[in-house]
């Protein structure tokens, strides 16, 4: 390399912590180096793994279990609204069957794409097309980090999971709490968390299905943050909630409650099957995808019910469980073709399809990263179009990792690189620099490199690239490590996105009002 | 998990290490779970990451190359047959021009798909088409393994990682030496590792382009080990060798002889420029695979000068340097792009496309599995059909693990598990095993899950699935110490292959007479 090369290396991320001018955020500009907040694309058809007539027989198997199985709705006013629609409902009993034709007319209903709006109007996201939205970890009950090891979710670690995802442009938004904070009673609980997404973050969030008091909570935090109208609301989608199905077959009662909420206020429905295979749905993929979709057609039918045209879209969760022990397996190959089958399915429906990042290792070593990475894969080729779990995931979901938040936002940088569509234009192809340098030469010093060489090539904040010897003197260090020094760092450079005072104070008093009034039932 | 489930768990590896009945290979199969050998297919279109046009552009400005600024040919009687072949050449003048009409002319004559013999039958590969064959890792100078560290490549190291790669059903062929064993005299090394090539393992192989003695040598091995004729040697391609251009655009003389004496033998070349962006190629992602693809074919259009219909692939190996170093990296998001791009590239000119499975990692971490899994991810997208350094790569190339060659195996095994089709029959689809549990029963008792429970899902070897609490009381194992007590057992059960006393007897003969002879020369 040459030294001229050299010198310009990029200033190292901790100077900004110096007192350097690099730590003062200028127009938005983080402490640290990284791509600017920017929605993703897919430039490339999704992969079909499955022909158009196996993707029918599921198809078809799906509205025959619809049909003559039918799913149990325990949510009385659920079942009103479904026999007002069509479907076969019978006083006093729960289990409702779904004519094929009503499934398919309401479905048609739902909208292919559409924004989901941030506080911050350039965090506004896009669920749907080939748009692919990237979520921050939730619902993990412990968190961890190497230095103080694994302990259950609490209130400080739940805000500095939120800072981290506010800092990294890769982080679209907000998948709900990435810890929960267990220190915070559940009444009152979501009250303060939808506060803290609303006020440490600036990006659209998602709020959980627990009872009709907490979504409409959520829904007027989220509206008091934007400072507009229950009108404008109404239109523009800015929470989302992910509804899982109590598989199999089974709709419960906040579950039915969160849809009638969420989509009669023009807010969104991620419809997301639970269908672990072997265990809550077959053993074959095939099986679990059939139940999967039945069970994704029944609620995103329901939301139509509740509003023709409300913002709705397809979650592919099916994985298979470890049939030694019953424990849930992710990131592996039976997951990767679930994950692209139900991109095919969801195309069909002409819906925006949920897919997520996951691993079931427990602690962040090779089987983290691979496993996360063949999510990864299975969720871009699958032409996912809005990604849970994306960053922390460790344990199958029962632990987000500071270290791995780290490795996670490395790895989905990269995919973002990835999807960014190359510059094929006639200076990009280089003609004349290959005939400058020619047969024997090297390309170093030349002016095509020399102009190009600071933003070529992405730029890992994990990886290490020095060689063996170097790396050895400094101590051999193992990607863990590097992730734990940086999201340290990083988040000692936070600083809280701005808001109008006279938000944040009517923010506060409604959580005031809502704390007096004593939050929300606990009976869940 | 049920009882029942839980007793008829596999036999653990380990039990045929102690005299079990399980430990007896019975008609080939091995002392531990593994799929049978078979040739893999990739059974959905490969990813196109550019339009056609944008590829057309990559072509032509590549074809503009080798007419307007041309390749440094070094060898005389290359040169000689180019020029007879109508290419533009001087007298005394290394620098050779191609008109692009007479190169497109010559590669539509390299055969699209082809098989390359192994001794075994069984083991024989299919190069091309929509087949992908996985290849041992090659030409490490060092080795390691976490009990004993990073050595240099030995004799006894080569032997153990050839024993891993014929005992694994997973790598279908032997891309070279794993590591160099520097212990054995150069001019002699190459008949010793190719007797233990064709004796340790009874799969096809790589022999290197490094002088003709060494070639001629490789091909009368193979013939030898195989028992058949020099003539049906010429019609049934046995071995393969690499010819790695001295990029940028310099094609030298142990490169010309190996493509001489490998097309001349019906021998198989995989033509792989060496283009990293940045160094020896331009900085551009689009000129570099202009480079690449110029001398490829250059290359491909060389080997059907030689002998029209040789056997030929199209290899694939740009990725970019650490701008801040200089050093390779691999496994990054210009390395997928170039690997996607590769692959639609040698589809245009119809021949067999080689990829890699590669990374820079210096220890089996996070960053050796991110790294590999997006290798793994472009090379697989990409449609590519031969996998070379698939087990066992670290450090850019520099070293082979023993940790790294069982993760490596692990995650192919997945990759062959997602590229199996999914069984989508009525049964499979499983509609009364849905009926049959009806909504809110589960499925691990019913009689479906029972069927199958057992080859349901692929069963990695070194994930850990185990809660977090069984895992630490167990010691908290990572990944790379699962896979450490892995290819320990699995090494202590190999069995040589079978091979007729006669055949070992003339092989026997044939490296004593070259030893006697004095090998090869060592001027390379």
């Amino acid at each position: 390399m040459t030294a001229a090369l050299h010198s310009a290396e990029q200033a190292p991320v901790g100077r900004a912590r110096h007192g350097g001018r690099a730590g003062k955020r200028a127009g938005g500009a983080s402490a640290f180096e990284q791509a600017p907040f920017r929605q993703l694309k897919i430039p490339f058809a999704p992969t079909r793994l499955v022909s158009d007539d196996e993707l029918e027989s599921i198809h078809v198997a799906s509205l025959r279990v619809l049909r003559d199985i039918g799913v149990d709705v325990l949510h009385e006013g659920a079942r009103k609204i479904m026999k007002e629609h069509g479907a076969a409902v019978r006083e006093g009993v729960e289990r409702v069957h779904f004519d094929s034709d009503m499934i398919l007319e309401l479905i048609a209903h739902a909208p292919s794409e559409f924004t989901v709006h941030a506080r911050n109007p350039a965090h506004n996201v896009r669920f749907g097309g080939n748009n692919v939205t990237i979520a921050m970890m939730a619902s993990a009950p412990n968190c961890s980090d190497i230095d103080s090891g694994r302990r259950p979710g609490n209130q400080a670690d739940y805000r500095n999971f939120l800072r981290l995802a506010q800092m990294h442009n890769i982080i679209h938004c907000m998948g709900g709490y990435p810890v929960e904070p267990i220190d915070i009673h559940p009444s009152v609980r979501h009250l303060e968390c939808i506060r803290d997404l609303a006020t440490l973050t600036d990006k659209a969030f998602h709020i959980y299905s627990l009872g009709k008091e907490r979504n409409v909570d959520g829904i007027e935090i989220a509206r008091i943050a934007r400072g507009i109208s229950r009108e404008q609301m109404l239109d523009e989608p800015s929470v989302f909630t992910i509804i899982n199905t109590n598989s199999p077959l089974k709709l419960d009662v906040p579950m039915m409650e969160g849809i009638i909420q969420m989509s009669s206020a023009g807010q969104v429905v991620v419809v997301t099957p639970f269908t672990l295979s072997g265990a809550m749905a077959p053993v074959t993929i095939a099986g679990a995808l059939v139940q999967q979709n039945a069970e994704a057609l029944a609620g995103i039918a329901f939301s139509q019910m509740v509003r023709k045209g409300a913002p709705v879209a397809y979650g592919g969760f099916t994985s298979n469980v470890d049939m030694k022990s019953g424990a849930p397996a992710f990131g592996t190959p039976e997951y990767m073709k679930a994950q692209l089958i139900g991109g095919q399915l969801a195309r069909r429906y002409n819906v925006p399809y949920r897919t997520s990042n996951t691993c079931a290792a427990n602690t962040v070593d090779a089987q983290a990263a691979y496993e996360s990475v063949f999510s990864l894969w299975g969720a871009i080729q699958g032409g996912g179009n809005m990604m849970m779990h994306a960053a922390g995931w460790l344990e199958g979901g029962l632990r987000c990792s500071y270290e791995k938040t780290i490795l996670d936002i490395d790895m989905l940088q990269m995919v973002a690189e990835f999807l960014t569509p190359l510059d094929l234009s006639d200076d990009a192809l280089g003609f004349e620099a290959i005939r400058d340098v020619g047969p024997g030469g090297h390309f170093f010093g030349t002016q095509h490199t020399q102009n190009r060489y600071k933003t070529a090539f992405y730029s890992p904040i994990v990886s290490d690239w020095r060689n063996f010897e170097t790396w050895a003197e400094a101590g051999s260090p193992t990607a863990v490590e590097k992730a734990n020094r940086v999201w340290k760092e990083r988040l000692a450079t936070y600083e809280k996105p701005h808001m109008d005072p006279a938000i944040a104070e009517e923010l506060d008093a409604f959580v005031e009002k809502r704390r007096l009034e004593g939050g929300a039932p606990t009976d869940f």
